[in-house]
């Protein structure tokens, strides 16, 4: 199989009308009146953002996944995607075909679940890891994409889902530094996020400033607070953890810290004014979906994360340390 | 200098509106009523589609150049586009620093040149060769795109410019095989082909089907054929060759087969109706561009290269061949 089969066999079925049966190097959209387009880009290495050899449905479902996680923290609904890969040269053709194969079938399942289509792309052969990059396309109701900036103090901090269980997924999977725990909703929070779109309207009605939590929650709270320029005080022990990670967390609070800030959540991070707080939970109940309030936005700026006793908690990892300035 | 030095010193400079500034890890347009959107992509890897270790200007001028190209084939006009960069972990700083500038330096001359603006990316490390992903967006007056299955059987086939000089140019670069011949004229089609964007409108006014020519003018050709169900009788001493290309070609068949099969053109081949001929030609006249008519369509498949007394001529080489069946 050259790259040529892979797009005849694999990734036409996925192609939407925008496509144009990938006849045109292009595809053609027709956004619908009474709507802005909300468009984002990421790239993924092989050893760097997905383990080495990984070909397959691991990676594309990630893949989409957290990129429509962008779209969701923006209040947007997609509508598809272009998807360029660089595949290994070093590949055997039988070795390409089953990834090849393996790879569609995982974008086929997110593209179901989530109502979106293939636009187009790129197929290429590289000497080095495989890459994978991909432009998703949103759509809001015009002007009301939820930015990072609008964050004023006196607004509640709110997070949806639980935090850490990712991270605890990818040790799991690695099976790093003696870590012998492990659960399969760790592995699957790890490998499947859930990009939470299905809480895009409320967002888009109630949100004043939204991140989806990709570099972990205290660093994305910084994000919040820097476009906002505003202070983001946190209670880390309000952070919401599952079962099996409050097991783990016991009460290390460097496992909590750890947690707080390892990242690869994608739970949405959102403030929101607090005559709103009950028409959130209301909205979330009925999504089904699981909302705490964390925090509140105060004059000032950087992250205050604070601990049960009200007190500052210090961070001393480098990486995360300088969000919270 | 890191990723993050890199984005905001030499990327930010180049952001439209569109671009929130990267605080949002997205992008919001707003698609004007009465338009179509035009969306590409396309990957370039060192070593591959681009030589080994050329970081800076030239890389990036060609990249965005052959995107707007697409764009152009389409009758679209471009405003803007996402970039992602996988940089090699092992440039040190001060390479990835001047690196870095010299890229952004291509980037910016041709957003002038073209009138366009950066929309957002992301910007990543690897431990392989450097990876460029482009996705541009253009638009079209609503239902006008111009595809590549428009073409009957009467239409005449039109190229712009002058064929073969990118290749010649490549092989200037390269030194490669005895190749001792060189003009700046060739060295400049390869290094910076020009997007026909300037004849877009009678593009959508008049052509029945249009490609840019990447892989080649008989393989190109090959995909209107493939793409409209019709055949395409080509004339190839009709292909238009610049003064320095003609004096290389002589009176050498083969080295004229070379120049129409070896593509990284981007010139327009496209076809339209004999009726629209005059008018055609105007506007090329008005806008400078050279216009040559070589061939036409006919009834059934592929492309048939013609010679001088109108016999069919042959084209051994695979990878060429099976456009033309």
């Amino acid at each position: 199989m050259d790259e040529f089969d892979f797009i005849e066999t694999y990734l036409k079925p996925l192609a939407g009308p925008e496509a144009l049966g990938f006849l045109d190097d292009a595809a053609l959209y027709k956004p619908a009146a009474g709507y802005d387009l909300v468009l984002s880009s990421d790239m993924l290495v092989e050893s760097v953002h997905f383990p080495k050899g990984q070909y397959g449905e691991n990676t594309a479902q990630k893949a989409l996944r957290v990129n429509l996680s962008d779209l969701a923290a923006k209040g947007a609904e997609p509508k598809g995607y272009l998807l360029s890969i660089a595949w290994p040269k070093n590949l055997t053709n039988e070795t390409l075909k089953l990834a090849g194969s393996d790879f569609a079938e995982g974008l086929r399942k997110v593209q179901e679940e989530f109502s979106l289509t293939l636009f187009g792309g790129d197929t290429v052969r590289t000497d080095g890891p495989m890459v994978v990059n991909l432009t998703v396309i949103g759509i809001v109701p015009a002007g009301e994409m939820v930015t990072r900036s609008g964050a004023k103090p006196g607004d509640e901090i709110w997070v949806t889902g639980t935090i850490g269980d990712a991270y605890l997924g990818l040790q799991s999977v690695l099976q790093s530094d003696g870590f012998e725990a492990s659960t399969d909703e760790w592995v699957q929070a790890y490998h499947r996020p859930t990009p939470r779109l299905k809480f895009a309207k409320p967002l888009r009605r109630f949100a004043t400033s939204s991140i989806d939590i990709s570099d972990g929650l205290l660093s994305d709270a910084g994000h919040i607070a820097r476009a906002s320029s505003c202070g983001l005080q946190i209670d880390i022990y309000k952070v919401p953890l599952s079962t099996a990670s409050s097991g783990w967390v016991g009460c290390d609070l460097e496992r909590l810290k750890t947690l707080v800030t390892a990242g690869d959540d994608y739970e949405l991070l959102f403030t929101a004014c607090p005559k709103d707080s009950s028409r959130l939970v209301d909205y979330a109940e009925k999504a089904g979906l699981q909302l705490t309030k964390i925090g509140i936005c105060e004059r000032g700026k950087g992250v205050t994360p604070l601990g049960s006793n009200g007190q500052r908690i210090e961070f001393s990892e480098t990486g995360y340390n300088h969000f919270l300035k």
